[in-house]
């Protein structure tokens, strides 16, 4: 069955985040008032061939640890979406 | 009341993602098999003040259409997580 996973990477907090900031600090000059603390992290997205939802998140997640993440700053959430057999997805089959 | 909030943009179906591409290529040289379609995008989380979760979600989708994507190759979704006085985050204020 195939899954599709999400995967947000995060900077933990106390990291400086200087896009953040950047995108903070334009806010105001739009005419945005009221938004504060951001933060950008990525957004991944791929399936995941696998026999459950269980072991789809086991096998996302250390992708996410081993690959997609640095965990000295950066923290990685695993969201098993849904069995997507007709997802969108640039090399995905059907 | 402070709510914080998710933007997620991602790359439109039939664009050129090649970071994405070079994720799924490193997979199989660390053991990786049954990850296809990989797509990175960004996540963007920030706090807004509004009177509620509606007026929150407008202000946000509108920050995500003006700053935060580019309509051409992206699209935006906005998440609304909940009120959150006790959120971390940057230059959060209480």
């Amino acid at each position: 069955m195939t899954f599709e996973v999400l995967v947000e990477v995060r900077l933990l907090a106390g990291i400086a985040d200087p896009q953040g900031a950047t995108i903070e600090r334009s806010l105001p000059a739009l005419g945005f008032a009221g938004v504060s603390a951001v933060r950008v992290g990525k957004a991944i997205r791929f399936c995941v061939d696998a026999p459950d939802a269980a072991a789809a998140e086991t096998l996302a997640g250390e992708v996410a640890r081993r690959l997609l993440s640095n965990p000295v700053i950066e923290e990685a959430t695993v969201t098993v979406c849904q069995p997507s057999p007709t997802a969108t997805g640039g090399t995905q089959q059907p």
